[in-house]
């Protein structure tokens, strides 16, 4: 047979996930991510993180995800994961990048853990978006991992553009919102 | 319904999980993981990247993973990802650590890239065991990503131990056997 595992999204979501939908601005697309993020932890079916993948021209939805690290019992499944491995299987292709494909990027309510960043390499996008900072996520003790300078210039350098700090404020609105629930803070 | 991805271990692999089988030295677990990859180059079911996880101790298999990207089309799906999975889906538990658990490790066939090194934080592993290193995958034009002395450093210091070079020459062998046949080099 082979060993499985099937990873669910939270039903809830289904709502939000009107593939092709346009969000015109970098402002509507983080505004998504965040509320995934914010529903994420009202509704308690994870942590609060949200991302999403849009083309960069038309700002067509390809992708969404959410943190089901706890409810799935797996720590790979931060929300930029998840967002990654939607929009492959919408794709049918291990990559977003490349067939005249048109050009992807993450938005994502925090910025990338050393995990998220080195996935982001892999996916294919080629412009990623934050909104809340490490600090932000570290402040809620939340660690972000081995992420240096010379990561963000590693990702540069492979033409791949890192926009931070969007409607951060906001972001991070969530995140003190989960710390006052006292979600688990499952890698502090 | 909410949106699902199933990941599937190849058939194959199912002789190979012997769950709680000991494996006595360091390179009887690394032997493992460079029989995993050398088997998945073989019968054509993804890259030449073999992981497990083991109780540190009794040497007990917990975990094992192969290199999945190119046939689930899942860009995610390194052997280490895919090793912690499997290993913390068993345990019924997000991190391979606490509750008076056995200490765990991931022994791989080669150096994490930046993904599965941000991975093994989240994932609870006391001790990383790797055989080939980043020259040997990059020889073949397969990319690590932003990992820099400092990320193994950030690893130590939170009490993760990385040891390198074990059984190089072997785990290597399977990387070029790879790049003969001509497999995918999915991150080139």
């Amino acid at each position: 047979m082979g060993f499985e595992i099937t990873i669910r999204l939270p039903e809830w979501m289904d709502e939000y996930l009107e593939w092709g939908r346009p969000y015109a601005t970098v402002e509507d697309r983080m505004r998504f991510a965040i509320e995934l993020a914010r529903q994420n932890t009202a509704r308690g079916t994870g942590g609060p993180f949200g991302a999403a993948i849009f083309e960069t021209e038309t700002g067509a939805l390809v992708a969404a995800g959410v943190n089901l690290v706890v409810p799935m019992r797996n720590s790979v499944l931060h929300a930029e994961i998840v967002a990654f491995m939607v929009g492959e299987q919408r794709l049918g292709s291990y990559t977003l990048a490349g067939d005249g494909r048109a050009a992807h990027e993450l938005v994502t309510s925090c910025d990338p853990c050393a995990m998220c960043l080195g996935a982001t390499l892999w996916s294919g996008v080629k412009r990623v978006i934050c909104g809340a900072d490490r600090e932000d996520a570290g402040a809620i003790h939340f660690d972000e991992g081995p992420v240096f300078p010379e990561s963000y210039a590693y990702l540069a350098e492979r033409g791949i553009e890192i926009v931070r700090g969007i409607m951060r404020d906001e972001a991070r609105q969530v995140l003190a919102a989960y710390a006052r629930t006292r979600g688990t803070i499952y890698n502090g």
